[in-house]
């Protein structure tokens, strides 16, 4: 790459980098937990994202943010769970940006809310630099895209806090390896916690869930607001 | 996006065109078909390259370029066609340019080849503006990442010459509507050509290499050398 637009860049992500420390502050302040969602186009983002805004929905108050280039559907579609949730639309960008989801929660009470699940844009590289004030970034790994990915889209998994292999449904049919997916995850990322589940069949949701409120509990309940 | 980076990077992707159409100009002087694979990371884009060029070794003298950020796994997978391949790592970029495809095939002789399929990075965004002097570029979809992906990442979408729906074999267990899919592809490109197979069994594989030969014949058997 050019070293002027290197610059620039750097100038951009430095930006980001501000604002979603601003946003962290103020998710921190009103107890909001927030999880971004990163993966392939097509990995279970919204199944997986429909399943737990359903199953959060009886003891928390979640909320949700769908970035895509275009379409407001999976909005539509998470809507239904009663959550609120808002729609971006990125255009022709292959990533979201901490403004665009400040922007997107702008009217929302936050005292309102414990949970903020973000959906980012499917991309496996993109996301990689863009910081949205999240506490957790959640990778997802489909069956059906092989036990590669990992070593060949290195770059998102170093940024991720726990990965998840999806649609474990599928698994079987595809001949997929899952030891050996999750030996590519740690040559990765030593020590990073490495989920898998199926959104459509349940398995594995019970502990994901667990996963997600034990982080919640451990950033929230022993601290007083 | 800020001013100063879209004419940065306009005059970058200017400078892209400008080496692509010399790149284009130079395959078809010495009579190459060059098609550019995209599609998301996943979606079976090695596995039908690898058929492809099994099958063109018999009638033709194809080569093969692939793109990631890491990894040489795929380059190993396609030369056991006994075709040339190269691998090209981009690193932390998420699409191919003109001048690394100009470095991949810098030795190779043009004139011993009919064929040059490019296996583009996993991405279903970035690679829509890099013209990298191809003739023909495929866009896969699986059908493991839904009908709606057409709608909702339509950049490349509509910079794609053909559309192929990939993993059939999987049709049935993901319920994938064929018939739905083919509708969103038409909706956003309306006239272009839809194919349909899995690369595993061989399921509409012979079909979509008429298809490509076909091409090759109209482009080059008409026009003496």
């Amino acid at each position: 790459m050019q070293p002027r637009i290197i610059k620039i860049r750097k100038k951009i992500l430095e930006k980001n980098d501000h604002l979603a420390q601003q946003l962290r502050g103020r998710f921190e302040r009103h107890r909001v937990f927030v999880a971004n969602f990163v993966s392939s186009p097509g990995s279970g983002k919204t199944e997986l994202l429909a399943r737990t805004l359903a199953a959060l929905n009886v003891d928390y108050r979640p909320a949700a943010v769908v970035g895509d280039l275009a379409t407001e559907n999976d909005a539509k579609r998470l809507a239904s769970s009663g959550a609120p949730t808002k729609q971006i639309l990125t255009g022709t960008m292959c990533h979201l940006e901490a403004d665009m989801v400040q922007n997107a929660i702008g009217e929302w009470d936050l005292d309102a809310l414990d949970f903020l699940l973000i959906e980012n844009v499917g991309n496996l590289v993109c996301p990689s630099n863009w910081d949205l004030g999240e506490d957790l970034r959640v990778l997802l790994l489909s069956t059906t895209e092989g036990e590669d990915k990992p070593l060949k889209y290195p770059t998102l998994v170093n940024t991720a806090d726990v990965v998840i292999i999806s649609k474990l449904d599928l698994a079987g049919v595809v001949e997929f390896d899952l030891a050996l997916a999750k030996r590519n995850v740690l040559k990765i990322r030593p020590g990073i916690d490495v989920l898998s589940l199926s959104a459509k069949t349940g398995e594995g949701v019970a502990a994901w869930l667990d996963y997600l409120t034990q982080r919640f509990k451990q950033k929230y309940t022993t601290q007083p607001n």
